[in-house]
């Protein structure tokens, strides 16, 4: 975390990703990873579909999530911190699977397609760039509705309220051989989206994450030491 | 804060009560003060009509609320530290009229009015008790919508999205001459309420209380070692 915490706020440490736990929304409210070439590589030995979904039980139980809240709710748990991303070992993969690292997904068209490909997108980044750190958390964003005002709405599943994230988002701060900083920031609805949408559609300025989650993300990082920002100069 | 912090996210000390403050929402999660029947005494040398509201500028300007976020919005900035408990000295009383101290409230009917006897009843307690520990804070509670769906919804004011809470909570522990402890629990509709309605009926189980908060209150007292919670034998 040598970048910043966006936030102190109930954190929890794995062995390859940190969580900050949102305790009335029953989901994460940011989790943290570092990648790199090396980390997100296949081990053959390591195999997901031996993961299983579990409670976290460091949660006290009045605001943990559970598998029956997801149950029969039509969403799916989604990874926060990609199963993807933790392959070298099967302990890395099986804590991706505890339930504070889900929030509700629309499971076809979001989680499996493109929440999956902007995932993907991230791991491909270790191929070009030497470390990758990557922010990832829900959204709850405001609407103007008819009467000319503005809400939040989300829906609440199980019997524990578990927040369904209007949005979800991602800002990613990769780290070149010759320690050049370059940021990319995503916004993404969750709802089924177009699979031939370009990536880049979700691109938004770092800054409108922060306002809209009330984090600071890389605060230790002047932005103005920055290379480039979704893909142009800062 | 002898019996436990709600949640440790964000903490700000004022000289005499203390806040925990929720950037996304750009309101506090909680309030805690600690009154007695000598610190909510009147003294006639503090004017509460000298008090302004003004910025927290300890909050990130991204987070923090501004005057002019609730000017035209119709509701109030209502105290969740009430003024009427810090009234011996100017500037307990001037502290409270911080912004992060303030939560949009419907003002007739219920900020003026019923919110108002709830301040009034904690005082009141202070004659009972040696000494009253209130914490005070807002809900954003579910509701049930006709497709069978429990959704969140709350409006959202100004240009920096300062959260209307659905309601407001008290939660209060009272301590005996004897040392003996004695809790009561308030959840209130933001929204008008008759003046005729007794007290009690917003008395709700305090659990319910940090199910939807994601607060647990007083913690370290064992409920158990309660001698009545809501004027009934615990």
């Amino acid at each position: 975390m040598r970048f910043g915490f966006p936030s102190l706020d109930n954190i929890r440490s794995m062995d390859d990703f940190v969580l900050s736990y949102d305790k009335r929304n029953r989901v994460a409210n940011w989790v943290f990873e570092h990648i790199n070439k090396e980390s997100v590589q296949k081990n053959p030995a390591v195999d997901r579909s031996k993961c299983e979904f579990y409670e976290d039980k460091s949660v006290h139980e009045f605001f943990r999530s559970t598998n029956a809240d997801y149950k029969g709710s039509g969403y799916d748990r989604g990874h926060m911190a990609a199963a993807g991303n933790h392959r070298i070992n099967q302990q890395h993969c099986d804590q991706t699977f505890v339930l504070s690292n889900m929030a509700p997904q629309v499971g076809k068209g979001f989680n499996r397609d493109s929440w999956n490909r902007l995932e993907m997108h991230v791991r491909k980044l270790t191929h070009f760039y030497r470390n990758v750190y990557v922010c990832t958390g829900p959204l709850y964003l405001p609407k103007l509705e008819a009467d000319g005002k503005s809400y939040i709405k989300y829906q609440v599943i199980g019997k524990n309220n578990v927040a369904v994230p209007t949005h979800f988002f991602k800002v990613i701060v990769m780290e070149s051989d010759n320690q050049k900083l370059d940021m990319e920031a995503y916004v993404m609805p969750n709802a089924v989206i177009k699979d031939d949408t370009p990536l880049n559609v979700f691109q938004v300025p770092p800054e409108s994450i922060e306002r809209a989650a009330g984090l600071l993300f890389f605060d230790k990082i002047s932005r103005s030491k920055l290379n480039k920002i979704n893909g142009r100069w800062a």
